[in-house]
């Protein structure tokens, strides 16, 4: 089913008729779909189904193409970026095909289903903003990270999950609760994992996204716990290169304050939460897209 | 009316609830608004009319802000850039906002205006893409500059035109072929005042298109017209800052093959067909929005 997926976003684009377009789809990383293989599952057989989730698709690749021209990430899943390939301009211009095509396409489907996903893609971008803008300076707030990840990445997972309940007919409130907390647990995880494992493995630098102003959700917890002294440290580290003794520092008082421990049990008190709100639903497969996720070695 | 547009603006962004993007649209310069102008001539009484001016400024709007960062725009209608003044990063991510917003709105517009705007946004944005790739090398072909004019400046005003024609339930086709003509005329008269202006006008350096890699009409036909020694040298100028002799002679090879007088023609041309498309409908001040743009001093 994924690879019908796959054809629809590519018929989405050929509609436009152009080869670079073509060329540069190509290019694409292609991911894990989590949003399309929500969509086939709680929608599967509805008509509509393949091109929602070809939408979406369409829509999460533009962000982070936009997202690897902020970040000016020249590697993407391992594999050269496409700014890195082509350059920002042509990334940047990509990106807004990808958007508005993924949204010409979605005035095609029923009102309430385009309402859910072009509202999800504007708290998509701002959650974007957010990103760039806390990570102008030391962000202390856990709330306002909490908000940041709403926005940029639960929104369009909920929106994923609650659209296709309504193609479906199925209680979409259960099934974008579902999203929102799988989306919130996926992006904590995403944030811990920058923590603990090598660059090896994620093909990045460890604690990247310290260096890039990316206060995540064990540095929170870590700067909460630790005295004003350490804090200060730790403030004093915020956006460098780090060496060796500096990771290993933070390391160790993360481990200290049980910083890493908080974040991951948060993770999977949101995946477990998920995983409720669907009970007794039966739809085959969503606990284990969320137990995939969590059950695994930070 | 065109204050209760930019009033439905703010109103749309504001539903976001961010101090940010309400600071960051403070910002945005405000242009001339042809296309709510239009859609408000067009729509005039409207229930809908001013939010869909709304919804098409602000995706406009965005189209400008990624434009800038692409070409490194310093400036903007002679103030400081989005881009300059906050960094690429939140120049990219604000317009993805405005994009978003402004696509999640359209999706409570009937279903056609939002398939006819939403169409557009996507041809807009290839030929922002198109724009990008022809200003790789030196551009000889005039169907591809005419292609690309018509992507990125004409499809969203042509857009404009016939979603305001089918709210208002008038021609939409006479309307569509008023803004499509309209915006290629539009776009060839920008391209001339680039080489006839001087840079205090224009707020930019003047042939400023022509080192960004743009080949524009004026450009193409003196290409075509001149001979083959000629034509190597106007090739050897692609790209780079021109020297007060170098831009004389491109004047100067432009006044004797006529090159200029043959794009201006081509608007006025496209300007009196855009008049034509909509005789006898009597829409008031229409006529008056083509004759203005391409009646002046060149």
């Amino acid at each position: 089913m994924l690879e019908s997926v796959e054809k629809q976003m590519r018929e989405c684009l050929a509609e436009l008729n152009d080869a670079s377009v073509m060329k540069l789809f190509e290019k694409l990383p292609k991911g894990k779909r989590l949003r399309a293989k929500l969509i086939l599952k709680i929608a599967n057989n509805h008509p509509d189904a393949v091109l929602l989730a070809a939408i979406v698709e369409l829509i999460h690749a533009a962000s982070l193409l936009h997202d690897d021209v902020i970040d000016d990430a020249l590697t993407r899943r391992g594999a050269d970026s496409l700014n890195a390939l082509y350059g920002n301009k042509s990334a940047i211009m990509f990106g807004d095909i990808l958007y508005s095509q993924g949204f010409a396409k979605l005035t095609s489907l029923p009102d309430r289903v385009a309402q859910t996903v072009s509202k999800a893609v504007a708290l998509l971008s701002l959650g974007e903003l957010e990103d760039v803008e806390l990570s102008k300076s030391f962000n202390k707030d856990r709330s306002k990270y909490e908000k940041m990840i709403y926005h940029k990445t639960a929104s369009l997972i909920e929106a994923s999950a609650k659209a296709a309940a309504i193609l479906a007919k199925k209680p979409e409130e259960n099934f974008a609760l579902y999203g929102k907390n799988l989306g919130l647990a996926f992006q904590i995880v995403d944030d811990i994992l920058d923590i603990t494992q090598d660059s090896k493995t994620l093909g990045k630098p460890a604690m990247h996204d310290f260096k890039e102003g990316k206060t995540t959700l064990p540095y929170l917890y870590m700067y909460e716990a630790v005295n004003s002294e350490d804090k200060e440290r730790l403030i004093s580290y915020f956006g460098k290169d780090l060496t060796q003794d500096e990771i290993s520092w933070i390391r160790q008082k993360m481990d200290e304050t049980k910083a890493l421990d908080k974040a991951i049990s948060d993770a999977k008190r949101l995946g477990n939460e998920a995983i409720k709100a669907i009970k007794s639903l039966e739809v085959q497969g969503l606990d284990d897209v969320v137990r995939q996720m969590i059950e695994r070695d930070f």
